[in-house]
């Protein structure tokens, strides 16, 4: 886990490149943070293809979604819907807005996702959907003004996931690592529910199993297995450099850690 | 965006590969550009496969699709379609005609496409579908005389694309880029309509919806993340190299940028 | 197209590599190709990964599928397919045995294969089932003895393809190439109609479209461009080397030709 | 096949590696193996992504797996699966459990898996089901308890393999290369029957073929081919060195055999 401001805007950046890795996100997409040390602020990138993020192109933004310090690079334009979360859920600290493929059988039906494997309690039963549509009419379905954050954050209530009729999902997380956990997990039991509705009928893990099982990653270490494995897939060694004293050294070592392995 | 003739002809050249690295063309399948300063001119690639295409294998043809220059190399046998959707568009500036598997389960079951995610927007709503047997009876199938090439610009109409039964789609756009994200999100949109489909009944994007999130490739940053993210996918730096007096350090530099960082 | 022996061995080589390559074969299957000079004489890998065949591994086979010479090295025990088809089919200049994961859903159930675009054609329409269990009752399901391979080749006919129930298909060329492309080119279409007809009813080319459409690779450049690029992927040129005196120079070129491309 | 423990160790991490290569295992699942020598005791690796699972990272058990020598590294939470299954199963030298995708459709909908193709004979005709529910009720789904590894054992009874209601499968093998083999073709055979179910009503190799064709393994040179492949495609050469007496030359060939060819 990240001990200083600097290593955790790495990991965030290493956050985004291991959630376009894992194919939950590809050109569109994100995951922020919320500042460590400022609960009232949070940070996003730049506008950026999601593979390509680095913790240079990360901007610091108030819980109104406007940039602390003035920028002339192209942002986001769905920024609102991590700023509006941020402030209705004190309790999350970690938001990845995305359109993976995997989901897009739901949102397209309004079918319900359902955890049919241990791992997709990350989910929750039933997530909330919301529609754009509904309070906002036609519009060009992004999620770009405050009142349209502020709804999605509403439906989503203290859920963990919220599904975005014929756009996206929403999930949020404890922490950077959590989120992208519960992002990765959720998207491969969407995946494996809608394979499963093609032959059968879906049976989901009770309420209690739910529970349960999504209380695993805290008593196992699957959640740090996970995170070193998809960081090793990204190329990149997660976590903080070991500190030292000489610059030169440091930079050796960093440039040796950071050698592609990427598949 | 290119300024020159000669950039215009890298874009487009570029455009083939990462049409084929982004699963729209494999071995078959074009994409083509009107000359940006003779409206009664267009390139298409000689004969080769997509991921082939280099800006020295273009051929520049009329819009009856002969070649301006007389030529000895193998040429694509269904470059009509190209000339003819010029003749009858002069709106259009790039086409691009593939065989994506995204596409297949539509095209062979007569679905009609509809935006099931605010990007399938590209595509319209129900574009129209051609049928060749309709008016030539059995055929070999491909699109090689100029009369197949007008009736087929006819059904397009005054619409982005065009389902063809049992054969493929044909696409166009106002620039390269514009034509092959449509081609992108459009099949990307089929893929996620056919395994909606696998699990229940699907939802459109209402007309009100298409047509304003068919408008945010200009009102985002979208359409260029997007192709700087598809170009360094395939290896290329896009956009024209910066002008250099110097012969030596310019081509010290193309081979810094053309180094494929493919995976 | 090979010239010599020499260049036949290495082209058949690069087949089955091309042929794993695309997803046709995988750790079993394998194709055959007749002896150029002798019709009674066929060539096939010793046991092998079909990615791992080379020119060196092949051994010469009589039509009763025993080898010409004494041979220590392991055989494949489903070859008299190959050597039964070669007898009864003078005509075919070589087969593939495979087991594609496309072509399963349909040999499970029984489905007939139809062309649903127009390269599917190379299949021909609802080509012939063949179940072992029919003749000869409870087997290991390979075709392992002569008469089984003679069964077989007597179901496939003068027809390009033949699908044997619970186990894979077997497909004729009248050249290593044509060959493999009728190999990868109805693979694709299996794969297309399976989605195909999980979202609705599938429409077929018609008689005359699939005998027109059939003969586009003698037609168009489309054989050579397939094979140019499958080639490509698989990190080898195809076709002879050039004739070269010396030895020194040839080595250099060889080494430069085989640099692996592939992905 | 190895010849010594410090060989069959090297094989066991290969085994766990291969296993992720093929798409069995992800960050999830492990194989492990029964000490040759010593009937009482299983090898299993340290809590490892599989695909970084290595011969020095295994840890010795007894058969109420509990490591044989105190250690601090974490171990895998489900390890009972693994040493119940030994205690209750003489004849079986190895087990993996796997997550695999391929299998997630059945598990999630309760259909019985049916060989649809020859290698799927691997895993019997309708293997048994196991709903940790039906014994000890809500619980998190991971088999951590004695109780529980015994149970599955149960199930399991003499069966090649057990399919886990809403959370994976585990199967068994006469060596480690066995369980890998059933493990990677029941897999397929899942994957093939699930897209075959979605076109139509599914056909089951009979009693004899399953019977017949479950013995082609050690009929054929399958299983050493495909052993081969797959280490190839994981970029270690499989089996034992040759012996060697100098060091360095035995170090400069291992370092040869292990450079990475993976894809």
């Amino acid at each position: 886990m990240p001990t200083s401001l600097t290593e955790a805007l790495r990991e965030l950046a290493l956050a985004n490149r291991i959630a376009a890795n894992e194919g939950v996100l590809d050109t569109f997409g994100h995951v922020s943070m919320r500042h460590p040390d400022n609960p009232q602020r949070y940070f996003l990138s730049r506008s950026s293809a999601p593979d390509m993020v680095t913790a240079d192109g990360l901007i610091e933004y108030d819980l109104d979604s406007r940039p602390v310090r003035d920028t002339s690079v192209p942002q986001y334009s769905e920024r609102v819907i991590h700023g509006e979360i941020y402030k209705a859920r004190p309790d999350v600290m970690a938001v990845c807005h995305h359109h993976s493929p995997s989901f897009m059988p739901l949102l397209a039906t309004g079918t319900d996702y359902v955890p049919v494997f241990h791992l997709g309690s990350v989910g929750g039963i039933r997530p909330p959907f919301w529609d754009q549509r509904d309070e906002f009419g036609d519009t060009m379905m992004l999620v770009v003004k405050p009142e349209e954050g502020a709804s999605l954050a509403r439906t989503l209530g203290a859920r963990p996931m919220v599904l975005m009729r014929r756009h996206g999902v929403t999930v949020i997380g404890t922490s950077v690592r959590d989120c992208v956990y519960r992002a990765v997990q959720s998207c491969r039991n969407a995946d494996f529910q809608v394979r499963a509705m093609s032959i059968g009928s879906v049976s989901s893990l009770s309420e209690g199993e739910t529970r349960l099982a999504g209380e695993i990653t805290v008593k196992t270490t699957g959640l740090t297995r996970s995170w070193d494995y998809w960081a090793m897939r990204v190329g990149k060694v997660s976590g903080p450099p070991a500190p030292r004293p000489r610059a030169k050294s440091t930079a050796a070592k960093g440039r040796k850690r950071s050698r592609s392995r990427r598949r």
